[in-house]
């Protein structure tokens, strides 16, 4: 079967490699639809970060360079390992890509499994990838979705999942008002989630082709851009001069921040969603004075099911951040090129590993 | 009566001023003994801050400047205003000095009626203080208190209070692990209560007689100097390599802060409980990846009843805390003077204003 493997920084390869064996408790599935993620741009352009270099494998799956990427895919069950009774062929599955220690729990219980030592991801750490036409992951990581979502927008479910566990971490009720920074890829999708729970949704955005896409998709109710509109007065006009219930830092961007953190009401709660590659600062006063709660939130913890209905009953409608579809031989000149080079004109490009879906 | 009036930066007196009278709805409490709060000094020093200055009355108090001093008090009440039935005579008493507006929700279940706008400090922004004789408050603010617990230590109520909000924000349980950033009456304070639910404190403090105090007061299981000693390493072995569940920051220096970071564990919550003057900084990544909750905490809400059970049934023994006791005339020359520039010695110094405790 083919596949995209990287080996290391600027060098990811399409190769021919064997299929997976389905083993014990694990599904094996027809990968239909796979997501390009910032996470995969940042391992070709500045890593390898998650992707275990060659001679030092992941300690858990055992794995090293060169592996199969692709963390965000949809796929069709084509065979049940021994003792995989629940689910049949020919259904819908999303995988959930954790790499997580033996003996963690995770039954449906846990509230930490993602932040268990030495925890990675399946198509950025060993296991394969859904940048492959196959693969073979196990029971407990593969979630049923209806047959009625289309693929490319099951496809989705991975990072529509981190907006869900952000929304989770936030305590956002319905009715709340909530201001997002930054409307790129993880920033609409945490906005859909609010939409879906009933919150009326601000967004904060330098760049009008994303503030056009908040809207267009109705995640955002208003979208700003910063530097023309005072968005802490703006948020004090929907809130009665009260200020925002949540908000949600999408951008890594110090001055977007700032204007979260003002924005807020007292004992409002920011949630830090992006992943910052410098020290951020905050207005000490502001967090004492306010008793504001800063939160961080990473990845996705038993989020899957939850987000999955959002998904199956119509809440959430994925179809318009598709912004591309692509064959595996395509992945760097297309898919990687626009992400790198045009990413305000993107949210997700989707790969089709057996091409079957273009 | 005799009282410290606050006039100004660096100017406080001590006049013969009216007795208060009592309305209706109020208590008359003949002060016992009142504190010295590190905000009164702050207003001495680089105020005001707090204090209204004059021709600029307080929006709610309607008083500026001179106004008496004092938060931090207990006594003895003297007589009842018109419909007050609940308390009688002769019994011991603290406030919880607030000036809130009319028409906040100030009940048994609000949780922030401390937020509300304009809100100010009894003894800071008007309506008298712990440094006058007597004293007129209304019900609301006054908290009956066993007459077995001594009015000195009953002074500490107030202080104590701050760090039982703290740890009431932190969500800490008993068989948790705390470390504590700082060991000034603020931390120290946070700490007796922390010990008192059942947790294990760790105490991080530069100056060695803090340390000291920490350890005698039975406050603090360990109480390690971060120069000497890799707090965090030790932290680590205190939790089987897990780390701190919860932290406290009671220094606004930097380098403590970023040490509690990285002493905490996943899910860990760091409670910022002292005000800085200028920005923080995080690393992000830890927030993130660890998924931490900070958490502003800002004097207290309706967490006097739950800290007066805890003295009076001997949880925490206050006397130690006290290590001075003077009269109004002392008021700079031994009490501000000592804090400010014998600060490690002193915890909390005592004020009785009618002289009669001395
Ligand atoms: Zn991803
Ligand atoms: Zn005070």
């Amino acid at each position: 079967m083919r596949a995209a493997r990287y080996y290391g920084n600027g060098d990811i390869r399409i190769e021919e490699i064997e299929e997976p064996t389905v083993g014990p408790g694990q599904v094996g599935v027809d990968v239909a639809w796979c997501g390009i993620c910032g996470t995969d741009l940042h391992e070709f352009k500045d890593g390898p970060i998650f992707c275990p270099k060659p001679g030092h494998p992941h300690p858990i799956s055992g794995e090293d360079a060169p592996i199969t990427l692709g963390h965000e895919f949809s796929g069709v069950v084509s065979s049940l390992g021994e003792g995989v009774t629940d689910l049949e062929i020919g259904q819908h599955v999303v995988v959930e890509p954790y790499i997580i220690r033996e003996g963690v729990n995770t039954g449906p219980d846990s509230r930490d499994y993602h932040l268990s030592p030495d925890m990675n991801f399946i198509g950025l750490a060993g296991r394969g990838g859904g940048l492959g036409e196959k693969i073979a992951v196990a029971r407990r990581w593969v979630h049923p979705i209806s047959n009625d979502v289309p693929l490319d927008q099951a496809a989705l479910i991975e990072p529509l999942s981190v907006g869900y566990h952000a929304v989770e971490r936030s305590g956002a009720k319905a009715g709340d008002v909530a201001i997002v920074g930054g409307a790129g890829p993880i920033g609409l999708l945490t906005a859909a989630v609010l939409k879906a729970q009933g919150a009326t949704v601000v967004i904060s955005e330098l760049s009008p082709l994303r503030r056009q896409k908040a809207l267009d998709t109705k995640v955002a109710d208003h979208a700003f851009d910063p530097r023309e509109v005072d968005v802490v007065e703006e948020v004090k006009k929907l809130t009665d001069g009260r200020g925002a219930d949540v908000a949600f830092e999408c951008t890594s961007v110090q001055p977007a921040m700032d204007t979260l953190v003002e924005a807020l009401r007292p004992q409002g709660v920011l949630v830090i969603v992006s992943i910052w590659g410098q020290r951020g600062s905050f207005d000490m006063q502001q967090i004492v004075l306010k008793e504001l709660d800063v939160r961080g939130t990473i990845a996705y913890v038993n989020s899957h099911p939850g987000t999955i209905k959002l998904v199956e009953e119509g809440k959430i409608n994925l179809a318009p951040f598709i912004t591309g579809k692509i064959g595996l031989d395509g992945l760097i000149s297309e898919g990687f090129d626009t992400l790198i080079n045009r990413n305000e004109t993107a949210v997700k490009i989707l790969v089709s590993p057996s091409g079957k879906g273009l």
